[in-house]
């Protein structure tokens, strides 16, 4: 039987450097010990604290229909921190709490295009990103960023990829892989051209409590933007809440009414009690949130001080999220042909970063997702076999 | 700021009959009391040690991302479950597991409708179909069936409603608004209809423990029809766990393969310390099942045996689901007019007909999800104060 050319191209074709990841898979399923530095979630589980809230919760007679847009505490409290972060006047009714944050990149890319438009995203990317655009209907058109500039977008170029039909740009600070946390005058630059050319901006911004240097700024907080972006949030990094399933969306009112509107036609909400662990969670403020974050600012400081004493890799300080981005370049290998080499040779798992994009070729995307000892010993493993190809 | 034209048109436009529904919610803010009989939610909560069976899993260490396509051993549940009452061969490749029943209808659209095609479904329908149906870009074609059949449809009526584009069709059974059942010989009809014309078929079935009368048969059983129908399944309604948001989809393995990557770009997958406890829910077996049934069972004995002593209202005994569908025509109102009278008069609410198709009308739906004696005695009173009309 004939599925929908939408389903069966979600995923564009051919290789997608994912081979290192299912090859390193295999080798775990066949009981190989493989060091493991492929996926953005925490070596940790989900405070004990607030598995006790969703019990409580639960066992509290919270387990019937929640009301589609969210709970109104959750709602609220969700809109008190965007407003907190980014100044701008928020409220409940500019909020909609999503079963995560990929639910909510793709109801904000069905909201705003079309069947057919175009929407634009920045190149590295999340690798869900042109998939999901796709399963909207709508044509994902990548945005090439350049090492060079720490793979923050020019303004000019994404006014040069604007095609006929495009209605948004998807963004992520701070980046997943890159580690790039976007400054002011890269984001005046993108709003600028959001409010030239009519785009809705869409702003990931999943990764915000992990900043490592600088100060994560919301594009929403710029003039005129407010009325034009959706902001995606998530419990899942902040608060090692990858399982729970819950984020929200954060726009314009009539937006978040539509998008409430497609949520009671798409997921039909996100359980109540997961919803009060999450109210839970945010109430315990920026002291839980670092606490999550503690490991990876830790290793990034153990990275940058292995990747010093070496000179076969070039490094990019990642400024925020829980990766490394290596540039790989001066071995001459492409970064899947690096990844496949390491897992060869010392059983570590890296991502190519043409997983990632074209514009991350000849990187690889390291994980700082293990304990701190073992990661430091994989990392000066990697730079050793680096060193050997250069 | 302009939104998709798909998302500003999900669910059509005028009166959907939905007023009296917020009328009576509104009455119940400012302090009312009102019998709430529009909505299919049971009035009893998830047992605990369902709840139980959740939380140990999070406590275990289940709060991680979940694998997207699902738990394998819930997959394995679910696949056991479909095979034994359907006899088709069925194993883990053929389940997908979804953030409850509605995602799986989206999903089943997406999957199997591009954009600008067409989705027939019957009416009179659960009220989020033809939304669900343009939210995944398709043009919703309704298949009106006949009081006089029991709403049941008629294979030359699908068959005349087939329109340029047409790829699938949604049937409900047991069939929440009207309770009815449909009986092997309408099955057949639907699925020589779809061999005929290359349809999916979309088979909603989720009310299956819920059966009053005859046995429930799924289409996926009978010839020919496991490579082209899609089953929706949830927890729902079987075990009380609306709020749990856990369903699934059961179909061929190539369209459950290319759903699990549309639900990486969807949804990233269901909570796993819900599916460990859907799955423990799933082994209480049939016990658990028929007593979240039984007080269904009950009331709609007791429905019968009240409006046998009556003859205002025209009665369709269910054969399954929490509904009552009771044609109020010999008063000469509409649906609406009757619903909206009953509220003023009585301060009693029920769900207009119409709110569910054009098929439904001069019909009430009346939910029997109330306390047995609250019950008889709304019932009681509706009847008499239709009694006052005819």
């Amino acid at each position: 039987m004939q599925l929908s050319h939408r389903i069966e191209h979600l995923t564009g074709g051919g290789s997608d450097g994912w081979d290192v990841y299912h090859r390193a898979r295999d080798l775990i399923a066949a009981g190989e010990k493989v060091v493991e530095l492929t996926i953005g979630e925490h070596d940790i589980r989900t405070d004990p604290a607030i598995l006790k809230a969703m019990d409580d919760s639960a066992r509290g007679g919270h387990t019937g229909y929640a009301e589609v847009p969210g709970v109104a505490a959750l709602r609220d409290r969700v809109a008190d921190r965007v407003q907190a972060c980014s100044g701008v006047p928020t409220t409940r009714d500019n909020v909609l709490i999503t079963p995560g944050g990929q639910a909510g990149l793709f109801s904000a890319h069905c909201a705003t295009c079309d069947p057919g438009d175009a929407a634009l995203f920045i190149d590295p990317y999340y690798v869900t990103y042109p998939g999901t655009i796709r399963g909207a209907g709508a044509r994902p058109v990548p945005v090439r960023t350049r090492p060079g500039d720490s793979f923050r977008p020019r303004a000019a170029d994404i006014a040069a990829a604007i095609v006929p039909g495009a209605k948004s740009l998807l963004i992520n600070t701070p980046n997943n892989p890159t580690g790039a946390l976007y400054d002011r005058a890269t984001l005046e630059g993108i709003a600028q051209v959001c409010r030239d050319a009519d785009l809705w901006l869409i702003s990931d911004e999943v990764y915000d409590t992990q900043v490592w240097e600088g100060a994560h700024l919301s594009p929403r907080a710029l003039p005129g933007m407010a009325e034009r972006t959706l902001v995606i949030g998530s419990m899942s990094k902040s608060h090692a809440m990858t399982g729970s399933r819950c984020g929200w969306i954060v726009g314009p009112e009539a937006a978040i009414g539509d998008l409430i509107n497609l949520a009671t036609h798409t997921t039909y909400g996100v359980p109540g009690f997961v919803q009060d662990a999450a109210l839970f969670a945010l109430d315990q403020g920026a002291e839980l949130e670092a606490a999550v974050a503690a490991p990876f600012r830790r290793r990034r400081a153990q990275a940058l001080e292995i990747l010093a004493g070496q000179n076969a890799l070039h490094a990019l300080p990642p400024q925020g999220a829980m990766y490394l981005m290596l540039d790989i370049r001066p071995t001459g290998m492409s970064g899947s042909e690096f990844a496949n080499a390491l897992l060869d040779a010392h059983r570590i798992a890296v991502m190519p970063g043409e997983s990632f994009g074209a514009a991350a070729a000849g990187h690889i995307r390291v994980a700082m997702t293990i304990a701190d000892d073992a990661f430091a010993a994989a990392l000066k493993t990697l730079c050793a076999f680096a060193a050997t190809r250069v």
